[in-house]
């Protein structure tokens, strides 16, 4: 199935896929929300950069005096990627996890949820995980190169220079996140907290991924934070859903596991795989786990496309396997869990979810990880 | 001493004040800079939005027919203010304080600083005070309205209808920030960790604040969030050095204190306080702190600038202690400190700092908590 050429999937597959073109509550309030929570204990946390190169621009502003001196240049750094991380006390046998947010959406995917829930970041580092939520490269705290808009600006470039930017409104983020079959009406079983999905649409940023170099900054910053992390297990979302993939490719070095959670699993702006026989030999040595919510084909809209996104992750599944990888589809619903939307880490139902990833961690990426251990590993 | 009508003072005060127009170490890494640290126990953790307002756009992307289904048009949210907040375990003693990064910068402000040390949120925590940290609205996890991004993408808009977008670039930062007298020379005494300039290079986003209606969303946040915290101390810095006052002469019933740091003490892009009777009368109940670093005349660039930001938080100070208000005036040198940055709490000496921002606090905002929970408050 290769729906690529409709017009729907083809717009869309921009902000879902790896293309680089595309791409409440108060102190007292989440007590109300959270009364069982207990306290969490941190061996340490923090935030740094990953990557990032120094340049010159010519327009640190959209003045031609620049910000301050009288000049418009000096250098800037670019392209580093911003990782937020905690890790818990007892930790030491645990891999760590790294969470990377979707289109139009930063780290706080993985935070509270627009209903005031635990998000799986907290639940993963008190599940024992040491727990790394980066943003974007060109997005939220990792930054972006306004040079070309300031270009833009100062008349130096032309306005169809401008990158094209995205922002998910609410309408579209309530059918193609599959909140309901249109809307605002949700669907009978919706695992999504609807009645938050103001707050979830707060959450929305631009998307200024069309401004990146290609390949992708974050697929190599993430490839290096593995390697620096001494081995993580990898885990996108829609846009980024094959980032892991994408990262392995480029260094396979410290990529323990991959997580793939309803996104294309192509290296294109195709739901179909295209995969070399190089990148497949790659994909064999890595535990991969791919996730799909609910109602794919529910939403007339994008039924069509959420279909195709899902056949194309199967095919990618039987090639890893095929292979003789080890590769693993969960579609909720085949597993009993019902109502599940895209934003599945921050659905109602969003740790029962979380804990079958850890199931998954335990068995086939701690599993090896402890044969490794144990020098028994013989597929190097 | 009024130097607004001076070329550099007046651009820079874009960047500065509240105009509207204007170790990066893994896991194991910062385990080495930060050997004794003990655990964290945190009572409950998590980020929220405040504000934010719903407005229809016809531009969620830079392509007219939209990022699906044919149309450029859908509802967005704009406004809102990413909070991330963590409260250790037996805090209801202590008034929440909240930690409002500067210009060109976010959140990461109060983070790791950039040699891999514990930042001020971190300490705060450490030493029982729940502590939020906000992202500006316009930037980092806040996010911002890109419709007239794309509208000039579009042909709709003209480019001069772009906002000023400012990045602050590594020689500008080093001497503006005065890590030394010029690049790439530090001071003898400098406390900023210069050998990691280059990681504090890669905290610095793009400034889209020309992009926000007036008032600046982020002053109406503040104040919201104060409210919603039931009492708060609010820290700005730099740019938003003044919105702690801007956020009171909105609502001034959250908040319990104002630190200002390294900001001009004024409503204008004037170094000049040009206060109103009415925002003399709010700002006379509320304890101000006022603080600023060292070299203040010693970078030849900015010592004019700096001189008058000093003067005119020194006259601010006065006006307020004049009428009958506490507001006092922290110069680092002249407390024995010395060799302090424009980012002083990521300078070498920063928990020292942070000490005595605490021991401020202390006396000065739970000192009057204290009678007003006892009921011996007579001032309103």
């Amino acid at each position: 199935m290769n729906i690529a050429h409709g017009s729907t999937a083809t717009v869309l597959a921009l902000a879902l896929t790896t293309a680089n073109t595309a791409a409440a509550q108060g102190r007292k309030h989440e007590h109300e929300h959270e009364p069982d929570k207990a306290p969490l204990t941190l061996q340490t946390q923090g935030s740094f950069f990953v990557g990032g190169e120094t340049v010159h621009t010519a327009a640190v502003s959209g003045m031609p005096s620049g910000l301050v001196g009288g000049t418009n240049e000096d250098d800037i750094s670019v392209n580093q990627m911003y990782v937020q991380f905690q890790v818990p006390e007892g930790s030491d046998d645990h891999v760590p996890v790294v969470m990377l947010h979707g289109c139009c959406l930063s780290g706080k995917t993985y935070e509270t949820t627009p209903d005031g829930r635990m998000g799986w970041g907290e639940h993963f580092v008190r599940k024992g995980y040491p727990v790394y939520i980066p943003d974007q490269v060109s997005r939220g705290r990792s930054g972006f190169d306004a040079t070309m808009l300031n270009e833009v600006r100062l008349g130096t470039q032309a306005a169809t220079a401008l990158p094209n930017i995205f922002t998910v409104g609410h309408k579209v983020a309530w059918e193609l996140f599959r909140f309901g079959p249109a809307f605002p009406a949700p669907f009978a079983d919706e695992q999504f907290p609807v009645q938050a999905a103001d707050e979830f649409g707060k959450q929305v940023i631009p998307d200024l991924n069309g401004l990146l170099p290609t390949p992708n900054p974050t697929w190599t910053n993430l490839a290096a934070l593995a390697v620096r992390l001494k081995g993580a297990t990898l885990m996108g979302h829609s846009e980024s859903g094959f980032f892991p993939e994408q990262a392995a490719f480029i260094d396979p070095t410290g990529i323990r596991g991959m997580i793939s959670i309803e996104g294309f699993c192509s290296t294109t702006a195709s739901p179909e795989p295209a995969l070399t026989p190089q990148q497949l030999a790659t994909l064999v040595r890595i535990p991969t786990l791919v996730i799909f919510g609910d109602h794919l084909s529910d939403v007339p809209a994008f039924s069509t496309l959420w279909q195709a996104a899902f056949a194309g992750c199967q095919h990618f599944v039987q090639q890893v396997n095929d292979a003789r990888g080890d590769a693993t589809m969960l579609h909720l619903p085949d597993a009993g869990v019902f109502g599940n939307s895209h934003m599945l880490m921050q659905d109602k139902n969003n740790l029962r979810v979380a804990d079958l990833i850890l199931s998954w961690v335990g068995e086939h990426v701690e599993h090896s990880r402890t044969k490794h251990k144990h020098g028994h590993r013989n597929d190097n």
